[in-house]
């Protein structure tokens, strides 16, 4: 089974990357890009999985104790099975 | 308009970070996990874009010449609209 999980920052916290992205852009002539924000992704393969409910929430659990901080960030876990 | 740029590296280059993790899920007792590799994406928002097939051209040109590294990635463009 896969599972993907997307974290990114909150929408109320800085994301100086993103912004520097854009700046860049705007320097190129990029000028309609009005927002970048950058996020990450996990592909997570699971081995032996049978109960889609089980891995969806072991995923969860390892989503939020080891691949996000959940202070700045948030987090969403898609199942692709 | 809004569009989206998946940035992954390429199956054949190794993924340490990912790896890493792993090692790390691993060790915590989630011995089911095969594997895990990480990406980025960003999300971009553009302004006074009406025609979607140049918004699509353009996000693919950001995404080749300043998003990605050809070489050792690969990258998926997402107009959301």
């Amino acid at each position: 089974m896969k599972a993907r999980v997307y974290v990114t920052l909150k929408p109320t916290v800085l994301d100086p990357q993103g912004a520097t992205i854009r700046t860049a852009l705007a320097g190129m002539g990029y000028s309609d890009i009005a927002d970048v924000r950058q996020g990450k992704y996990f592909d997570i393969r699971i081995e032996n999985a049978a109960d889609k409910a089980k891995v969806q929430e072991e995923i969860e659990r390892i989503a939020h104790d080891v691949l996000a901080n959940p202070v700045i960030e948030e987090y969403r876990v898609e199942i692709l099975d």
